[in-house]
């Protein structure tokens, strides 16, 4: 992969601005998706590199990262709280309280996948056996429509 | 990125076999890294499909998918609950817990980007600004070693 | 309090039976309240007694105790999850869905009582000094029917 | 119950001032114990007036209280998070470090005591069901000095 060649300047870089989230989606909301980069591996290395620089290794086993997934979640929840119900795509939301939303999922994120390579998980391909399992232990014949679970359907 | 021409068979295809952690990690576990693939918008995409398939979008609304995250990162938790510290690699835990946790860490990471496509963040994009940002926020020359937090450097 | 000198007997006994939550509200929910035992104190001291029991208490070291927690949430939260917005009573709950709810709750409180413990903080007088913290820092003339942060609200 | 009586004065009053956690436990550490009130009941009750004072019963909907459950335990993972693991006690933590940890705490017992009574769980009454419970699932004999989950003990 050319990004992994040439560093964390051309994955981040100018010369391939972000999307906004105005221009990823259509009008209607439907067309949304993510940017087709950086991969999961990608935000490995980079927040290996960080971690590494700051000699904070020593902080990063697994339960600490743990830990501070769970915080992360917790920031999230806390942007979340207030509101009651909230639609797809948060209608109503100001710029600030949507980007503390990027933010705190991304934060999320990053320790995810911290988490994920100290505890020895390649988390892409786990993610890819996991969906496998989910289709099977939920066939799209029997629970279509319905949010009970899976041992409710078992005759 | 070739997979994306090709599309899902060929991301989830058995052609391309998941190397296992053991494969993936040299003995001394320096050299341990993801898959290249599948990306998180190609997790985005698969998950959407599996959601329309069964009818579930109507219950996957923002608040819903978050306390869906919750759920899964007590899951988490609860693999580590009584262990003490854990070092990384999960040294002396069996084949089967450490399945349930790369299970339970893909859980997290499925309702995490299934939650960032409800609120329109852009999550590979939303994360490397993030890391951007945290760069600044913690320079190395100034934080090297120690775990404290931001606001105890200022000045 | 009676209870605290006839021990736990008393307060586990069957001579003094739980009332049902319908028996504990009126008709417009308007009157609902907790019994009076057990207290914070005595949960602490039957949680204690039930460790000892089981020579477990080398487990319960306050990270241990945290994630127990956590894992307690998310159990809670997996409750609600497909659920929507819920209103107060749980209206339309199975019995049995309710129960699990109060069991859940339940254990979240155990754990809670015990991390406190563990931490050496006296879980009943820290949350008399919480709650007067709160009255100061939220005062009713200012933030009357408004959920925005205390931090807005300062000139 | 006095307390109930003669109002928040009486229980939060002066006349009955709190001890601190040093004088609450010998050097041993053995003889830690939670002061007799607040009771569930009286937090439950203190808390009612604090959000009806301020007008915020209409977004005290179980959901909402449950994210705030969810971000205060967030904050207490947070205070845990870079430490590593913690002994019985926390020696060697601030007193500021302690009182944030007091802080935090009393948040989650006072959001999960609101949560309760908006489910209509009597919460103290559920306890002591489910210590009834966990006594019979885990039987002293059986489960001495090991950590193993229930199922593993069944036969």
């Amino acid at each position: 992969m050319e990004a992994q060649q040439n560093g964390t300047a051309r994955v981040n870089g100018a010369a391939r601005p972000a999307e906004t989230p105005e221009q990823r989606s259509d009008p209607e909301g439907g067309q949304f998706s993510f940017s087709a980069e950086p991969s999961l591996e990608q935000i490995r290395r980079l927040q290996a590199e960080f971690t590494e620089e700051r000699d904070w290794s020593q902080f990063h086993q697994p339960r600490n990262l743990l830990m501070a997934l769970v915080g992360e979640v917790g920031e999230v929840a806390e942007l979340f709280q207030w509101r009651g119900e909230v639609s797809e795509g948060l209608p109503g939301w100001s710029d600030s309280d949507r980007e503390k939303v990027a933010q705190e999922l991304s934060d999320v994120c990053i320790y995810l996948v911290e988490l994920a390579e100290k505890c020895r998980v390649d988390l892409p391909q786990a993610v890819l056996r996991k969906m496998e399992l989910n289709r099977r232990k939920y066939p799209a014949s029997k629970v279509h429509g319905s949010a009970k679970k899976y041992t409710e359907y078992t005759d």
